[in-house]
């Protein structure tokens, strides 16, 4: 690192390699009385100084830590490789000017494109304390951000980290906000694209608080976590890639943002979040589906329109051509809700099986992307992909240049063998679907960690249902674990079924045992 | 602990005593992996059971931790004693209920009274993230706190710690906010107060980020590190105190809170702050002081004139009295910077020698604090106390009981002896002094560690100069603190001097050194 000024002289202490990783923050440990002689508080910052050149660290402060020794986790390591015992000068470093950036949001000003470079430059190099990130996101929770705030961002995060350079044109790229279970639609959407001839480099994440995110959902069919060169290679053959975006390191920052606002359950740059990883790979037309329902993540057709023109205007800005589809979040897409039942539906889909909605929504999904690039009649078009084969055989290729197996067939798909069928108790007709209980339910089964576990979701909305009709049927690897979805399915009445609407008044149960925070799916 | 529902099945982990104290927080540790399979971020809850009881505790995630271990601080032992190597079985706990209060702040609704006590209750018990804690005072910054708010917070924070019953009526107190240097009107006021025989249990912070703190200066003449019990009978044998309030553990969660605050340099609780600590030692009549000047912490007679009013509104919902005293915050309070200089002028001030701004202002304050308890002309019969030594005689008796030398002299005091004089360039008049560069000269001098160090300011506003007139003249402990001192002092201009106010178009000079946050006094 550089040769910054340190605002004090300083005091010398011996190392302790602590030998652990702290989850990337560059953390050191120090006694309260050396604290106390250098002038330092919890989560200040200290540099490190061998000679001239010094390592960065964020101060922990211990009750009884030995005397004269500075504790460094392995991440202090990284800037200056210390040795254990090593003399070293600690110096009270100067706090950096982004600090005064986030102070100055917290005041309500807007940030101007340098200081929000300043701020994300320091996210990315561990620079600032949970303290500060965790003021920063709240301050721009509570005072929102402007246009000009969201693109600096947007272009920061993009500079943080790493790009995909395709050298092809045109890209494409589709996303959806999340917030309904079950919505596999990326496995269609993609290989139609493809299919048609047209590059998509689809990356996903994982389940944050889901019962399945897209790449567990691809990885049940095929390896996700691929390097770049490989999935350089995989979109030369195939027009397009699944894959998990994590190990590509676009937009790094976002990732670092995230462990602070999950706790917090606010998501104040969800449209930086999602724009700058669709930058990152070159993405220059993007479909973005928002799921709106009473359950879901955006509840009204007026929050839904209110984020798509945010979407656009931001496109623009970053030089995305961006068009959004406002589909249904009021009950899951397709039945099934788990990484492996979802890839199964999926495929059978493509084979020519698969139910309706599912089918649908890839196809208007699909048919908006093809339209963006001149193609007449998009859905009619992406329907043909799908019909003629071309769509299921162009995710096999997809499958096979990632690495797994091309010729799968639906029932090679490992479901978990404990199973339950959670069965009406009564006549009538599907009148609402809780879907995040539904997640719930699914989670308490083991998924997504637990591959074959999950739910299919029998009876639909308009269903007509029997006495001892099938609502749910439950998976799982696990006999406790599907005890534990049997209990919550059946304290929590997941599928309302009703002869006559005025029967049900009570529209949603909420016990104790659910707890809040996992209703508020935090997925990009 | 209770018996709290996890909200998942656990996995059973084995002990590692790491043998650290966090600092308060109950905080484990667990290698990355194993934090997966528990489905668990960084900086969630795990209850981690013996058999039925548990102790809650804060996961930090390690990357290279040893797998099947849980790593605990010693914090985690206060609820249960666990042993090495001992098996438990860790569960993800549910988040405490006041995590949602904070979201619903930071959302900017209004919190009631059970919101708030549940979230302090869950600060006093470290149950809160520093992530947590962060979101909730920005929220509180930038949302604000109505006056229903703060009269809950400022009650909850004395209902979190202990109370002094001190069994006698009137309880008098004096409060300063702070902000200008040299202020040691407190070590006149008390014994003033005491002196007319009234009764005023004075409990004063260190420095957090100004020279001396009123505990730092009353140190210098005795221990101000007293019990419960030598408190008490301190008052009782001398109508008074002056003691170090943080062992006291009044309003403890206030602390907690300042050490959120501190490294965002924003101040929410102020009024909770000193208002519950007031309450908590049963103060009834209170005058505050509110120093106010361009480098003060409050600026305008706008800003005093609001701050007061909320002083004295809130002071009503505690059945507290509170006048205050908006004073001049333009220049240091007499001469004296720095623990052991400003202790020597507040004797010799009580001893008739010292300089009239701080006689006068020690002579406003307990004046309107007597008039508050009905005596008739306050200020004179201030004067009168000083005059007669009533009031010396009371220090001594206070000395006396805290474990001082009751005949000690000024020049016992022991005052560092490497000294500098900063000497005027011109000839003039002091037309302005930056107090806070004053402050600054003082820390680098080594106050208020090193409590022979500081300035004494010869030249105060109004004072007529010649070339090499003494401006300041420095004291340190240490050689090279000594000429940081200088350095700091010959490179800013800590004082301005001029013929003619015309010349000095440049009020203040921001060098790159002097750093920012410190500027902000987050004294209480």
């Amino acid at each position: 690192m550089g040769n910054r000024k340190g605002r004090r002289s300083g005091l010398i202490f011996k190392i302790k390699l602590l030998r652990i990783e702290a989850g990337g923050k560059p953390i050191a440990i120090m006694d309260d009385d050396d604290a106390k002689a250098l002038g330092i508080h919890p989560l200040e910052r200290v540099d490190i100084y061998r000679g001239d050149v010094h390592a960065l660290a964020i101060v922990n402060i211990a009750k009884r830590f030995p005397r004269g020794f500075i504790g460094v986790y392995d991440e202090v390591l990284k800037d200056l490789d210390f040795r254990e015992g090593e003399s070293v000068d600690v110096r009270l470093s100067e706090d950096p000017i982004s600090t005064t950036f986030i102070k100055e949001k917290i005041y309500g000003q807007h940030l101007n494109k340098n200081q929000i470079e300043s701020i994300i430059y320091d996210v990315a190099n561990h620079h600032l304390s949970d303290i500060e990130l965790a003021a920063f996101v709240t301050a721009l929770q509570i005072n929102g951000t402007s246009l000009d705030e969201v693109e600096a961002i947007s272009r920061a995060m993009v500079t943080s980290g790493k790009t995909l350079d395709i050298g092809r044109k045109p890209i494409l790229d589709k996303h959806s906000i999340g917030g309904v279970p079950g919505d596999k639609t990326t496995l269609l959407v993609v290989p139609i694209i493809a299919a048609a001839n047209y590059v998509i480099p689809k990356t996903s994440s994982r389940a944050i608080t889901s019962p399945a995110g897209t790449a567990d959902r691809v990885e049940v069919l095929c390896p996700v976590n691929l390097s770049q060169e490989e999935i350089l290679e995989t979109i030369r053959r195939t027009n397009a890639c699944m894959v998990w975006g994590g190990s590509l390191d676009l937009a790094p920052v976002d990732d670092l943002l995230i462990q602070v606002e999950h706790p917090l359950s606010i998501d104040p740059l969800l449209l930086p979040s999602i724009m700058s990883k669709k930058k990152a790979v070159g993405a220059e037309y993007l479909v973005i589906d928002i799921p709106t329902g009473r359950n879901a993540k955006i509840k009204t057709m007026n929050e839904a329109e209110s984020l798509a023109r945010d979407f656009i205007d931001l496109g623009k800005r970053l030089d995305i051509k961006v068009e959004c589809a406002v589909t249904s979040g009021e009950q899951p897409i397709g039945h099934a809700v788990g990484p492996a039942l979802e890839a199964k539906e999926a495929l059978e889909t493509l084979m020519g099986e698969g139910p309706t909605d599912l089918l649908e929504k890839a196809g208007h999904l699909a048919g908006i992307l093809l339209e963006m690039v001149g193609v007449k009649r998009g859905k009619e078009e992406a329907a043909r992909l799908v019909k003629t084969g071309a769509a299921e055989r162009k995710l096999r290729e997809i499958i096979k240049s990632q690495g797994g197996n091309p010729v799968i067939k639906p029932g090679d798909i490992k479901i978990g063998d404990k199973t339950y069928v959670l069965e009406s108790s009564k006549r009538g007709v599907v009148l609402g679907i809780n879907t995040s209980i539904i997640a719930q339910i699914a989670k308490a089964a083991g998924a997504p960690r637990d591959k074959g576990a999950g739910v299919l979701v029998e009876a639909k909305l308009g269903y007509r249902l029997d006495v001892n009709s099938p609502l749910l049927r439950i998976f799982s690897e696990s006999s406790q674990k599907l005890e534990h979805a049997i209990n919550l399915a059946k304290t929590v009445n997941p599928i309302q079924v009703s002869e006559r609407i005025e029967e049900e008044i009570l529209l949603n149960r909420i016990p104790a045992l659910v707890p809040k925070r996992e209703e508020f799916p935090l997925e990009r």
